[in-house]
């Protein structure tokens, strides 16, 4: 079958895995927490040869690392499952209650998207994570995973939809597309899937952006920013920036920007440069930077994503100028201010024009574990349906229901009946 | 200035709009509707000289009555106005307060999408609204309405933009564009611009959607289905179906498609039929429709949207084949189904897949007025963001606000902290 008519049929099954009910979808994920559980050594065994290959292909033991799937993943991704079926289900809630008149009642109410097409690295577990959270807020998904992990990806995934079917979700739930070029004929589905959301590098992102009609959920960059305003507190703000920058630089929301308010410019920048040294990080300033801490000069853009231990600072003169460069420069996606002063901060909060902004803390929370969201299926930079971390609660759309009693429009439009509205 | 420089400029005075405040927004509302009262015999000025040369150009009165704007419909603009200006402020809405841990809050806000551009029919009394609509969300407007009265939009436009500036909002919170040609350009205007909201003709819309990088609202058909069920009240079925039908054929949520259920086809369809004769329309059956009623056979696609006194009918087995139909033929704007089995109807409004599902009304309630939004700036039949008619609250997005008191990320990776979620 090829993937159009697979997503063709998965398009019509949708609504019958949104009305399967929360209950239905609760026992499908204890049942596929058990079943990976329980067949275990198998996809151990379909990932050592992963690895195996992974070796003899030179991939660097960094990257071997995130493809391994052992008893410490396996176990973090049961608890994961575990997590979401526990969660209030998303699906069915009333959003809405209003009567527009005499027996005239309107209602919105959270349905499911669809069909979600997800084309992610290679991380066996990301596959699980992507299954359950789709499953748990009752989502058809068509799941492409990188190549790397393709025996992985098989073994887990037969599991997986073996135990959602057999427990009673419809059998066109889920399917998993496997070669790199069925993902064109993927992006070309935009009568039947949904929504796209790609995970990957920048580059990846915007190819698919660029190359598909349904719509995309993602980022393609995360140029985050961290603001030191003359309020700072400098004890904050160094161990914040050495986290922002430093803790896991490849990742999206590691800062990318130091922004420095003048007043404080030659009392702190100086000392941070020598933390950021100490922690490997090479500097890229503006003419003022440079003459303050030796660095070197930026030559590039502003709106960089190093996603190493590289920054740029600039000097900034307050926090009007820091937003501007901010909303300029940035990608919409985290951007930090220190400060104590609450009313500068309060000000940075409502002009950032960002997914995320925050005051005193690491660009590095923004995930949806940390928000307490029990996992993300990624994080968005675009400003329509769901921002920043996206959890089950963002892979929900609504649909209105209205019930009468015969009513038709004419005696509305002819003024021989009125709305009479009232929120219930 | 380029249109692409005036978008620039808009972008980064977005966020000042969306601080204004509540009160801001509300003065500004109030200061327009002022002005346009104290200047309404130049507007009528204006239209006048717009209506002569469509009368000129031999554009049929049932159009140029919607050029038209007079006494009453500057008095329903200036009601409307008055309305949105007293409904509650959907900025900064708080939709999520969670303490992450001791001494770190997340709050998710209700904030303006930023910069909106709408492309509108020739209706003066739209570019009011759409103005008024912009406003009270807190958003950006880039304006470009039919040129059939481009001399009413310019003196609107100006009337609008001086009092909005005037009381206080940033002097880039309105433009408007003029000419055909600048379309092109405004399409191109993705960075600067957040959504793109077209209205009209469905190759208009169509076209739209298929030039731009933008995210689009909006939709591009209407094909509404009316379903009588074995169990429908005929009392109500019949009425329900010719104000569906004929009460404004040319909008959007018009029904379509009447589908009929097997068991009460041959009892029902021949006084439906006559029914709907009786109103001046032609149907259009698949075989057992044309054997009960005598109609012409049904040869085009069931996807068809007639806008017009034209109706397809086809006979049915059941609900389930019902809600398929209307899952394959559809365009996921307004379906209806007549019937007093409310465990029926409980299915129905599960399965249909679109953005309005009803029991026992007219589709043509699909509508930001009659849902009791104030006004609508159009329907929206794709699945993300917003959903079916789109008022104020489908003008927000939100942003996450984190604040801190010098927390890093590190500690809770390596296991020295854990989270504590807590919704407060």
């Amino acid at each position: 079958m090829s993937i159009q008519t697979q997503a063709a049929e998965m398009k019509l099954a949708a609504p019958r895995l949104a009305a399967a009910g929360s209950a239905a979808r609760s026992a499908a994920l204890a049942a596929i927490a058990n079943a990976l559980e329980e067949k275990k050594q198998e996809i151990f065994a379909a990932n050592a040869q992963d690895l195996a290959a992974a070796e003899q292909n030179a991939v660097s033991p960094q990257i071997r690392k995130r493809l391994k799937f052992d008893e410490s993943k396996l176990s973090a991704c049961l608890a994961g499952i575990r997590q979401l079926s526990a969660m209030p289900d998303p699906v069915g809630k009333v959003l809405l209650s209003r009567q527009l008149d005499e027996g005239l009642i309107l209602k919105r109410i959270s349905v499911p998207i669809g069909v979600i097409g997800v084309i992610f690295e290679a991380r066996p577990d990301a596959l699980v994570q992507i299954s359950a959270l789709c499953i748990r807020s009752g989502n058809c998904a068509i799941l492409k995973g990188g190549s790397e992990t393709a025996r992985s990806n098989r073994v887990l995934f037969n599991i997986i939809k073996e135990a959602a079917v057999s427990s009673g979700l419809p059998s066109d739930c889920l399917f998993q597309v496997e070669s790199h070029s069925d993902i064109a004929e993927l992006l070309a589905c935009e009568t039947s899937v949904d929504l796209l959301i790609p995970r990957g590098s920048n580059a990846f992102v915007r190819y698919i952006m660029e190359h598909t009609k349904i719509p995309v959920m993602g980022h393609a960059e995360g140029v985050c920013h961290v603001y030191v305003d003359r309020d700072a507190d400098f004890g904050k703000a160094i161990p914040i920036i050495v986290d922002a920058k430093t803790q896991y630089s490849a990742a999206c929301n590691a800062a990318e920007t130091l922004l420095v308010d003048e007043p404080v410019a030659e009392s702190f920048l100086p000392a941070a440069a020598k933390a950021l040294k100490e922690a490997g990080v090479t500097l890229f300033g503006d003419e003022r930077s440079v003459n303050l801490t030796g660095c070197a000069p930026m030559t590039g853009s502003w709106h960089t994503e190093y996603l190493d231990l590289k920054m740029s600072v600039r000097v900034v003169d307050g926090v009007r100028a820091a937003v501007d460069h901010i909303n300029r420069y940035g990608s919409r996606h985290t951007d930090a201010i220190i400060t104590e002063n609450r009313e500068t901060a309060a000000l940075f909060e409502s002009l950032v024009d960002s997914a995320d902004v925050y005051c005193n803390c690491s660009t590095r929370f923004a995930d949806g574990f940390r928000y307490g969201f029990g996992a993300e299926v990624g994080i968005s930079t675009g400003k329509l349906h769901a921002r920043g971390p996206v959890g089950i609660d963002g892979l929900q759309t609504y649909k209105y229901i209205l019930e009468g009693s015969g009513q038709t429009v004419a005696p509305y439009c002819d003024g021989r009946k009125e709305f009479h509205f009232k929120d219930l």
